[in-house]
């Protein structure tokens, strides 16, 4: 059977590219923003009005739904997909990240993580052979190796040490995933904010061959700037012709520089946590809805976007619903800020389709200079 | 300018009757459920979710409403049509209801009622001529009477009292209310679960002359025999010609048995909240969702039913969300509940046009005492 997943670049436009990844269950248009649905569902969204706002790919975290409904319910139940109700792609991270932040929690070897679950402190255990089996059992079609990082800063023999662990994860991984040409297994560059490092990460993870490539252990506390000089080259570390993803990256200004320098994948918790909090993210900066000065205010978030929040309700009854504790809040402002990324996701696409993504990107950050909202 | 509200009586089975209510924003089919949008919202629900139940009418609530966003504030926005996005009619409340029910922080006198906001304990005043006002600045297309009632039981003196207050506040109301055409005014009987003085409030309002009729003060705790007992005469003590109302009620077995009973709309926050705390409402009885007994169950809630979470959703998944407290949860449960009653409504009135009512009442009592569910 001949492998169901590829990457065809369209246009390019500087570092930047544009193109489709072709999977099992449909295409993916990048550079693409996957919206986050943790629990097996985008909170506070429909799967249809997620994918109306035009996001072709959700993301599912191992970590939560391993712990509940669990993986072997999840694989009697018919996968992910059917449980929630989402016939597109997603992608799975490997559960690593999540699990690495349960500090005091967990337990790590060269074997994988014992660790135990913030519901009910069931122990459990992680390694590059179960998280790949769990992700098997979700029904994801692009899976990701289990690989660990620090936060940043952390000296560079700690980075290193993490780095080379996580190259012997991913050949585990792959090892573990084998040959199953419907889906997809994704290698995770580590190394810190060190080129060398990257390098040497770069290059063991094209030694073992993926479908695509993710640029891991950024957005870890680093900064915008240490982010981009890190994207200045990372990328191009990686092979041109597979997909690369940044993995939980992130506002709208690090998600352009990103796709600059050659980033084709995001996924991020931001718009819709940002939603749920009453902050409305548009394309003059950020709107904080339980600002009493709203109260009266018969605007659209945004007079210029076409989602439902910005169609048909004004800032004054946004902030009423949001005072009042009312769940069509976060049904709307989360509404609002995921189809601002995805409009943000298709002018990459199109500038990069006609070679003006440096004038987009002049006028992204004109229109954010411009107004008086406060910045993202 | 002619009265544009009216009510056509289409079909009649028994004392039931199925018609049209015209208002100056659409139709509404009776039997009709008006679903509650107490504070500008369906909890759960976007306006067109619940227009796609079948929905022809909401209710809110005046003294939600008033307290917060305001009256004032609520006009100067334009209405609640508006506001919360619904262009059908909207009937409003009178807030006497609510605030009879803040023990201790009312004072009520022949002129209205002072209390207290629940919200920051600012003082406010009710009455016939404020409530009408605040209606009227809502946008109300259906009116209510401003009226007190006791909690049953209570004893005969302190019901034919309060009864004839309301009368007198009846008065009030309409001669605050004043001419216009394109809205409508409803009065309210009052009277306990004594014949004559049900009657002699039944009177007073006939000589006053409404644009249609409420039965009010039942649902108060009396149980549904002693409500039956006054659903057999009540509502023939109203003139036939004009929609009657049954406020607050009910479990689905209240609205059949009210529907044959000659009542015409009802309202009634028992499928939304049910909805939100994990009780699905259906044919068969009711779902309680939290239950471990659904975490492994692919099937569906009711597999006869059409709306999204019957059509979409395994009861696995409903239990999980539901455990998980996401969103999505009360979005679904909702849905369902409020699909399930519009569904009863077009049962009734179909089977009301064809002269079946008492079969189609037989069918329902033995649905639900067929299956192993729990009673609603």
């Amino acid at each position: 059977m001949t492998k169901m997943f590829g990457y065809k670049i369209n246009h390019r436009d500087g570092k930047a590219r544009s193109g489709i990844v072709s999977t099992a269950r449909g295409e993916i248009r990048t550079p693409a923003f996957m919206p986050v649905g943790t629990a097996a569902t985008v909170k506070a969204m429909m799967p249809e009005s997620v994918a109306a706002t035009g996001a072709d790919i959700l993301l599912g975290n191992t970590y939560h739904l391993m712990l509940r409904p669990g993986a072997d319910r999840m694989e009697r139940l018919g996968g992910l997909h059917k449980f929630m109700n989402w016939s597109g792609p997603i992608l799975t991270d490997s559960g690593g990240f999540q699990v690495m932040s349960l500090a005091g929690l967990r337990k790590l070897t060269e074997e994988g993580v014992k660790f135990k679950s913030h519901i009910d402190g069931s122990e459990h255990f992680l390694s590059p052979e179960t998280s790949i089996e769990i992700q098997r059992q979700l029904g994801s079609d692009i899976v990701m190796c289990f690989d660990e990082c620090p936060a940043l800063p952390a000296d560079e023999k700690r980075v290193s040490d993490s780095m080379q662990m996580s190259m012997r994860w991913a050949a585990r991984s792959k090892q573990a995933f084998g040959n199953r040409p419907k889906h997809a297994l994704f290698g995770i560059q580590q190394g810190g904010v060190t080129k060398h490092l990257r390098e040497e990460s770069a290059k063991a993870l094209r030694d073992i061959d993926f479908d695509g490539y993710a640029i891991g252990g950024l957005a870890v506390g680093e900064g915008q700037v240490a982010m981009f000089d890190v994207l200045d080259y990372a990328p191009g570390q990686l092979p041109d012709d597979k997909p690369r993803y940044l993995m939980g990256v992130g506002k709208p200004d690090d998600i352009v520089g990103a796709v600059q320098r050659g980033v084709d994948m995001f996924d991020c918790v931001l718009p819709s946590r940002s939603g749920r909090n009453g902050q409305a993210l548009t394309r003059m900066g950020a709107i904080n809805i339980k600002n009493a000065r709203h109260r009266d205010d018969p605007r659209p978030l945004d007079p210029e976007c076409a989602c439902p929040a910005c169609s048909n309700y004004s800032r004054a009854y946004l902030h009423h619903v949001f005072k009042a504790n009312e769940i069509i809040s976060s049904m709307l402002m989360t509404w609002h800020n995921l189809h601002y990324y995805q409009e943000l996701m298709a002018g990459l696409r199109g500038a990069i389709d006609v070679g003006k993504l440096d004038d987009f990107v002049a006028d992204f950050h004109a229109k954010r200079a411009d107004g008086d909202l406060e910045p993202i």
